[in-house]
């Protein structure tokens, strides 16, 4: 499954006490300075193709309890210089292999004073830096309390900036689009309600953050194989335009607790004057440890449906009873308790999604609210919340074990934490466990509300220990996770297989919480999926939300053909078909592109794309051959002009394109699609109305495979 | 094993409105008073046979995020007056059953302007009170933040108090002896170094605390039944002379989190004119639920030696090797250090102990040090610390698990855990299965150092439930605990009587840290051991520590004699014998008293006692018939005179008397002792002289089993 293709490491070893040094990319476009400022303060500086990306910029830490911080004094001790070139395979991905390509820079520096060593590599890929520091083991530097990374990233420009607000709790804002020096203008409003949210600068944003140059520039600053460190964010001086890094705090205050030897993750600048190279760019994933787990036969693609858009949407509940107002799981007996009427986890109820995944070929079946604990979950930093393993009187999960297994369907399992980290640690191995004996293989885990220990903090260092231990354990029970509320993704995916999913972002559930702006799928894949797949849990047919319940009066920013371009657009080995099955049983034309498309890829080609504005993709299935194409427009009404050139060379294909309709607008007349099927070559041009959150999609048949009669030629 | 003797509960129902009450114990010594006060604020007095106690104080709680505290504003809405007398056996204990009676009030009150309801639940003993508020369902009072709970306990006098100072983290503290008028200008002097501490006030203190008036009444402040609540300190207004409690906060200053119904821990004053009767009372236990282990044909009482004074001593190490300056288990490569030489943990040593264990008839062998990760184990708030599973390459576990199963012994597993509490309970299932493999059945656990997560407390309530939910685990597995550095015991043992032990104060290492106050073990009993026993690890023999350690200038300040009287006097059903085999080998003729006295107990009678004076009790063995005694004296010489009317009427008995040398003293001459065996009956009166520091121990046999010849009678 997952090997190397090739390695070609060639290193130019080189040991000077210069303090100025540059490296430049493979193709030289990139090129990085390095320099020592005359109080031995480290610094670089980024170019591409000549024009300033980074200009001369900070790197360095402040620590606890200590005189003399990381930031100055410094002389350089040493430099490597290496180039690396290596083909590697992903268990799954976009592609079906990925070429890491860089060259290296190793600058060895001693802070004289205390006698300590600090590392700081770059790597510099054509499409863009990564860089990292690194604290060998050395004598005066063990054990250290970082008080704030001080990393710097001066901007050249007042860029358009995609940002959602800082925050050490929640990823799940609408993105706001504006220049740099408009932040501080826009933070209050951008700052939506959120269960378990604490902001921390008015000029604070999170990574994964798009950048664009009025120069025409895209920039995305992120992190890579962010382990036992917190989460980055990045602060604005929004006066010298330069951005610091803000590490997320612990209880106390404090941010990185290190132990050396030890590496920070990667901080990394993705750069192209072409925005569909920043999608394409594999830096993330290339700066991440390849894949740990031996065994990855039990590592697959999952399409699901879920009993979960009904609670979502209000129609049903995760509770099982309106009888208690607290619960105390072991204490209150739920066996005498009275049902709600409107419990969605019942038997009944899941027996009809296994049969229609197992109608229309689904994989897996979620089911959320099958456990107790429900009625009071949430909102009480409530300790023994849940315990993972009771059912509710009413989920017959034996009965439904066999069901789904004789039906080729699986279950996927939820475990919800309500953010009690302690709790779940505490359950998970006999949680797995019970997967296992239950024949469950994947996990949807949830992180909702204040995090316990009280103080700490979703993306503190304290919690990304968590996430990947949860992960890390998930691969020894050989189970796949999808964490929602969990650290937004820096491509650990490579490293473990197993994390096929995050939510880490405002997905569809938003759609139903009020709505979303119509063009924040445009931004998702520049900002959100740079760090690796998102459950978005695409797939709604019905945008009229008071139509499942009558009192939620939202509404879905989205045609029905742009949610079906998201299968292809937002790449995930994970997808979701989010909808009731009676919403897709009056569309079952438009559902069949649900059905068909591919989750595991040969070969991704981003065919145009604009943050905020559009991303059209080509995908080729794996091992099949089959093409797929989505297209997700944003607020206006647009053309897309496409050549299908991706397609095999002297070959036929039937395509079948599932589109707006002339009148279609997300808004007012969002189910009205069109299908056509035509046949097309790779000589083929194509262009196509795209409504005001709108989008396409098509799926491209072998026309010798399947009858063509009477199709036209396009 | 365990059962009910017998449960007669009166309950006299009675539901009034006053707002005054009145309650009496069985016996009518003592009476409490509860009162509403004019503006609804609950309080209650006490008084001891017409003196008074405890003042009118006040009741109630400080809530978090609450306009309306729960402090006044009550009306009464009910009260209910019962009685209840039941006798118990313990699983181990210092008597073979234990009387529960009480007479209780429970008053129910009614904060009328947010129609919150609490109720305060009062049981009175003959030997003292016990109170704890409980919360029942209701609507308006669920969840919930104490922000203080406000108990007071208003002194009627300038008492001398024997006390520690307040502290979230450690117990471990010289006693200091005062008024209480002088604490707070004793306490900077009182708060001596330790490696985790934080106080909180220049009048806070400990409980148990033990407080004696100047008329002689003894009274002692403590809880009972601390569960999954912080614990509770006492902080004087030393105006006033009023205590209050004082809740260990977490790490943001919070102290409980609450979810109705809820208890609160009992808070509990003993009173009595005789100190003798603090000793012996059991209220504590009482006021603790009943055991909930089924099977305890696996709870044993245990004698014990170690691998652990060598290195207390700093004769050897529980590192391996000092090649490495930091450790990161799972990288550093333990199989190419060189070993330091000093490790105590070789497999080697370990037999050597195994054989004096298996040639005294001691159970079980305490080795300390077996694991890796000692290197830099301590200080460093280290995440990852230890494993729990991985022995040093020089300690052979299957060879000793063997070795050991053949010499009859058991080994004692040690987990060091640093405080490192959420990486202990990653590995607590794989620790104790691991335990079990091997055949371990007691752990002795440790709590070094600040606590992870950061910002906790050693007594705050998220690790007061870790502690619990550590023991309850070990149940699980069948495993007896004996938690070093954890919250002081309350009790909590009747429940799960497989806490056999606990540190939890200061204990016989301070020897070699600089040496105890020559009394402490006088005031031990009458604090720290009001709660459950403690692991105090007495025995030391060889008094002058640089003989084991030239490097080590501490002297243990204590005679020979005063460490076997301990065995006696410091009740535990787990017993070290802490010195080195050598130092036994030169004193076997003292050493005999160590092999002879018995763990368990179906009588024990307190004689004479003054805290900070002495303590003498004899006790009856389990099921054996044979007496033991023990007395302990304090900082200046003195002169027991006791009467032997607690052994069984008409028969003669062998005793064995070891008692300081006339010129014994614990600093000068602390290993002189005369072994003396005379004839006595329960008329036998028997006068004996105490060194400073010093004490006396004496074993009784029924005199027609064994040779009597020539001894005189008494």
């Amino acid at each position: 499954m997952y090997r190397f293709l090739s390695i070609i490491g060639i290193f130019l070893a080189m040991v000077t006490a210069s303090s100025a040094q540059e490296l430049s990319s493979p193709n030289g476009n990139l090129k990085l300075q390095f320099a020592l400022q005359a109080n031995g303060e480290p610094t670089y500086s980024l170019t591409y193709k000549g024009k300033t990306i980074i200009m001369p910029s900070r790197l360095g830490f402040e620590l606890k309890n200590d005189k003399q911080s990381l930031l100055s004094g410094f002389e350089v001790a040493g430099s490597q210089v290496s180039a690396f070139d290596e083909t590697w395979e992903p268990v799954w991905g976009e592609v079906k292999s990925i070429r890491n390509h860089y060259k290296e820079l190793a600058v060895t520096l001693n802070q004289k004073e205390s006698d300590r060593q600090m590392v700081i590599r770059f790597r510099l890929y054509n499409d863009g830096l990564g860089f990292r520091y690194e604290f060998p083991t050395q004598k005066n530097l063990t054990y250290f309390v970082i008080k704030d990374e001080k990393t710097q990233f001066a901007m050249a420009g007042d860029h358009t900036a995609f940002w959602i607000p800082g925050d050490y709790d929640t990823q799940e804002y609408d993105f706001t689009t504006s220049r740099l020096s408009e932040i501080r203008g826009l933070m209050a409003r951008s700052i939506t309600d959120n269960v378990s949210q604490t902001s921390f600068s008015p000029t604070g944003v999170q990574t994964s953050l798009m950048l664009k140059s009025a120069d025409g520039l895209y920039i995305n600053l992120h992190e890579a194989a962010l382990l036992d460190y917190p989460a980055m964010h990045l602060n604005l001086d929004d006066k010298k335009l330069v951005f610091e890094s803000w590490l997320t705090p612990d209880a106390r205050g404090d941010k990185g607790y290190m132990q050396a030897p030890r590496s920070t993750p990667w901080r990394t600048v993705l750069v192209s004057d072409k925005a569909i190279d920043i999608l394409a760019s594999k830096v993330t994933y290339n700066l991440n440890e390849p894949n740990k787990i031996k065994d990855v036969s039990w590592v697959k693609p999952v399409k699901y449906i879920g009993v979960w858009w009904e609670m979502i949407t209000g129609k049903s509940s995760w509770a099982y009873t309106d009888d208690f107002p607290t619960v105390q799981l072991g204490v209150t007996d739920y066996s005498k308790a009275k049902p709600n009427g409107k419990h969605g986890a019942t038997t009944a109820n899941v027996k009809k999604y296994i049969d229609f995944a197992a109608l229309h070929g689904f994989d897996a079946v979620l089911v959320e609210g099958w456990n107790v604990g429900w009625e009071d979950w949430f909102g009480h930093t409530k300790d023994y919340v849940f315990d993972f393993l009771t059912p509710y009187p009413d989920f017959n999960l034996p009965e439904l074990r066999d069901y789904a297994k004789a039906k080729g369907v699986k279950l996927m399992m939820h475990h919800e934490t309500s953010s009690s980290v302690r709790n779940y640690e505490r359950h998970l191995d006999k949680a797995y466990q019970f997967m296992k004996d239950n024949g469950y293989d994947a996990v949807k885990s949830g992180y909702v509300g204040d995090i316990l220990p009280r103080g700490e903090n979703h993306y503190s260092q304290w919690l990304i220990n968590h996430y990947q231990y949860a992960l890390e354990k998930a691969a020894d029970y050989k189970i796949m996770v999808n964490a929602h509320e969990a650290v937004r993704p820096t491509g650990i995916a490579r490293t473990y297989p197993n994390l096929i999913g995050n939510e880490s972002a405002r997905g569809t559930e938003y759609q139903s919480f009020g709505g979303s702006k119509p063009n924040h799928v445009t931004i998702l894949p520049f900002t959100r999926l740079i760090g690796g797949p998102m459950d978005y849990t695409p797939g709604i047919f019905e945008m009229d939300l008071s139509k499942l319940n009558p009192d939620n009066k939202s509404h879905v920013n989205s045609t029905l053909a742009n949610q079906l371009a998201l299968y292809v657009t937002l790449y995930s080995p994970l997808q979701m078909a989010a909808d009731l099955p009676e919403n897709y049983n009056r569309f079952l034309d438009a559902f069949q592109f649900i059905k068909d498309v591919a989750l595991d890829w040969d070969d991704s080609r981003y065919l145009e794309a604009e943050p905020g504005e559009y991303v059209t993709v080509a995908r080729k299935a794996k091992g099949t051959g089959q093409w797929f194409l989505g297209s997700v427009g944003g607020t206006n009404a647009r053309t897309s002009t496409l050549k299908f050139d991706f397609l095999d060379k002297g070959k036929t294909y039937i395509a079948t394109i599932y589109s707006d309709a002339k009148d279609a607008h997300y808004k007012t007349n969002p189910q009205a699609y069109t299908i056509q099927k035509v046949l097309v070559s790779s000589k083929s041009k194509f262009s196509q109305h795209v409504a005001p959150g709108g989008g396409f999609a098509i799926s491209f048949e072998d026309a010798t495979k399947t009858s063509s009669k009477g199709l036209k030629k396009l």
